[in-house]
């Protein structure tokens, strides 16, 4: 038997802000998998990852992560790419990493867009912060022990006067934190969630390039954890976990099939 | 062109822990489509929606959502049912709807295979939480006024002297708040969070049904999203979303041809 679905087929002069999941082919969505095959252009970065984008062929292929230099396409070119080759008639696919409306600048894109009177839809992806975490036997909520689950991102300092995320209320909300692109920052968030009054034992986990081949996992507590990163060589892209619920994967990682 | 995927191959013996996504087929994985084609047996309940159980063949489905005088199966009973038709050599889909690992039961699960010794794994899925806003075109984060997102359960009274979720902190924390299953206690959390700090001026949506062909969206404020909700008719399931990024909709949806 085969589940139908008869929709991804890409309609000319429209944008699809597509997720690609966290890597692995399989977590793929049927229709992002069939707009990546049939659409006239696809715009992407590197965090796709190689094993999708090693299928895609390079003439329909438009990377804009790479630039001269080593700098990265700034937000506002890609928008204007997009606009512009709608215009022209295209079906675009827009392909982020994770899915596009989880730190992924999505929103600003589909702003762009309507602005511009641009037709597009918006393709949910499997996100990274609650797949990576899942491959490594994490459930990012547990009945018994998280009620809630919040998704910051770890780009920004959190000793910064301004900072944007609000670590002191994460730290007494009592459910689970994950902490997207926070490879680097780890020591200043840990020390922030400590100081805001989260128990040093609080288990952590890191889990790099999660669903990938190369996928690593690093555990500990939130007063072990760096020396854990360090350890195991953890490098981004990666996926912060802390709370109760990251001392599951001990329970079942002999059992689990994923790894 | 084709994206190539190897996996998906049902191992006798083995539970595989798949999450539908929201409901469209078309935002069921690869490897969650295969699986599903391919597994000798799917224990599921209702949530994964009928246009995926539809194509589903009944002799090979166990629903586990049903049972006599209304009554849900409880989880001990699915947890035992897994295991034995593991352990008859059978490959297993136990199916859910949105993620099995974000609100789903998926760790219980999980904690209990690997207890009585069956291998599992875990098939990551597009959760309702991201993708239900996503495609009535309101992004969870947003560079500009949402650097963190909350997902909480809204099954628990608000008004509870032991309620797990602090809607204190969350009313505090400045991000965005995503409460799944909150659809009758609505009145509840949207006073709790007003009586913790937060502006009743706050933008609010609620969307039922998101990527189904049923959808529908509500959309006012802190202050207003009851009687919004009551207008529309909105009913169980549906995803609330509460923060500056719900107002995101009314700029985009013109030009938005998910909906």
């Amino acid at each position: 038997m085969e589940i139908e679905y008869h929709g991804g087929e890409p309609e000319p002069g429209t944008v699809y802000l597509v997720g690609s999941g966290p890597g692995d082919p399989g977590l793929l969505t049927v229709k992002a998998k069939r707009l990546l095959e049939r659409a006239d252009v696809v715009l992407h970065d590197k965090l796709p990852g190689p094993e999708i984008l090693g299928d895609l062929p390079d003439e329909r292929c438009i990377d804009v992560g790479k630039r001269a230099h080593g700098d990265r396409t700034p937000q506002s070119e890609i928008n204007e790419r997009l606009v512009e080759l709608a215009d022209e008639g295209k079906s675009v696919v827009r392909l982020k990493g994770g899915d596009s409306f989880v730190f992924g600048r999505g929103g600003e894109e589909a702003e762009y867009l309507a602005e511009h009177g641009v037709p597009f839809e918006v393709v949910p992806a499997v996100t990274s912060a609650v797949a990576a975490p899942a491959v490594a036997g994490i459930p990012v909520t547990h009945r018994d022990h998280a009620s809630s689950v919040s998704f910051v991102t770890g780009h920004e300092d959190p000793t910064k006067e301004d900072s944007a995320v609000d670590w002191d209320a994460l730290a007494t909300a009592g459910g689970t934190i994950v902490v997207l692109m926070g490879v680097t920052r780890l020591p200043q968030y840990v020390t922030a969630l400590q100081e805001g009054g989260m128990d040093p034992e609080t288990p952590a986990a890191l889990v790099e390039r999660g669903t990938w081949q190369e996928q690593r996992v690093a555990t500990g507590t939130l007063e072990t954890i760096v020396d854990a990163r360090d350890e195991v060589g953890i490098e981004p892209p990666a996926v912060t976990v802390i709370g109760d619920v990251a001392a599951s994967r001990e329970s079942v990682v002999e059992f689990l099939e994923n790894e």
